[in-house]
């Protein structure tokens, strides 16, 4: 298990990006509108920070958040080879599965949220590439 | 500029510690105590987890933000082999400093926090190590 990337709800990707690639010499890697979202990744060379801007009018975890605490950090996500061994690790430490398997995410990836009331508060992403 | 670790606000760093490990394969690297914080470190191999657990009747940010907020993920940080080019880097693309100079951080980092108002609502510390 490896880091892969920090999700980042905005209100504005464009400007975030960016400043990113400015400040951070993190340039966009990937970009795609998925599941009522534009998510732009931008590369950190071992892992990425994943920008999320929802669509106009669109309804979800993130709108919600960003009506409820404004633009910043919402999750951070894993790297896993085996997202179903991991889902089974994670079951069997204790955690709570928002998703009990694999769903498609963006960039073509497998992904699975954790619960972050069994994961002290932290919104956990596993992703299978 | 690549991920280095992120931090996690909590009030039981043996208990997640111990859940992270066993969940997600991320085992103890450091445990130090430093400025009124018990500080611990879970490899992750490209980068960490860092557990923040305030010493009993410590104040500081970390405190504030489990108060009002509960236990969480806190911020993310970025390493970088020249703190100072890093800072000035952000500078120039606009970004507010908390630390306009780099301080002395857990694990015998130099570290530098941007102001989450100016990258998005995101806490950004730089690091080097």
């Amino acid at each position: 298990m490896q880091f892969d990337h920090a999700g980042v709800a905005t209100d504005d990707a464009d400007a975030l990006a960016a400043l990113y690639e400015a400040a951070f010499d993190a340039p966009v890697a990937h970009r795609e509108t998925f599941d009522g979202l534009d998510v732009t990744f931008l590369d950190l060379g071992n892992g990425y920070f994943e920008l999320l801007e929802p669509t106009p009018d669109a309804e979800g975890a993130i709108p919600r958040y960003l009506e409820r605490n404004g633009p910043g950090l919402h999750h951070v996500a894993l790297a896993t080879d085996d997202i179903a061994a991991a889902l089974d690790a994670a079951r069997e430490a204790g955690i709570e599965l928002i998703d009990e398997d694999p769903r498609p995410g963006a960039w073509g990836h497998e992904v699975a949220f954790c619960h972050p009331k069994s994961t002290g508060g932290v919104l956990l992403e596993f992703v299978q590439h």
